[in-house]
């Protein structure tokens, strides 16, 4: 189990359209079996940043998730999107043991 | 319901006994009624960094962890170990609805 942290941060006149693209990945990755947490946040003093928390059980379910139909489909529709490129810090889980 | 995301930079030579007593924080803050998530986690590239990601159900949920003997408990037994001071960004929950 590993937690992926990605940041986002939006060009403000895409934020409707990023928003909507990305609630779509979000809920589609919530039902994959080897996605724990797929969480999208928005930040409360600048909504034009946003936050992807993504834990897994194991690697490959990482790999599996980057080959889902709704990854790919979200990557492409926000490629153009982003104020800043978007970046990824993963981390170990030392509490909870078990989610 | 919103989700806080602390950032905390810990002095290496501290680094086994904070890992301790913020285990014991997190553990005990997961049994709150008003704590949805409290995961602790470790970054990979830099051990020394670590995150607690807190969602509560409402603002009172928050103030009330703060009074809980485990957390002020915590903050005491690790104030001197930073090397930089903590930070917490505030986010609003877009995904999952309900949790």
């Amino acid at each position: 189990m590993f937690t992926v942290i990605v940041y986002l941060h939006v060009k403000r006149e895409y934020l409707d359209i990023f928003i909507q693209a990305t609630l779509d990945n979000a809920q589609n990755s919530q039902k994959e079996p080897g996605v724990i947490a797929f969480d999208m946040l928005q930040q409360q003093d600048d909504p034009t940043r946003l936050v992807l928390y993504e834990t897994y059980r194991t690697a490959q379910a990482q790999l599996d998730h980057r080959e889902t139909p709704h990854y790919l489909k979200w990557r492409e529709a926000i490629a153009d999107m982003f104020e800043e490129p978007r970046y990824a810090i993963k981390y170990n889980v030392l509490s909870p043991s078990e989610i």
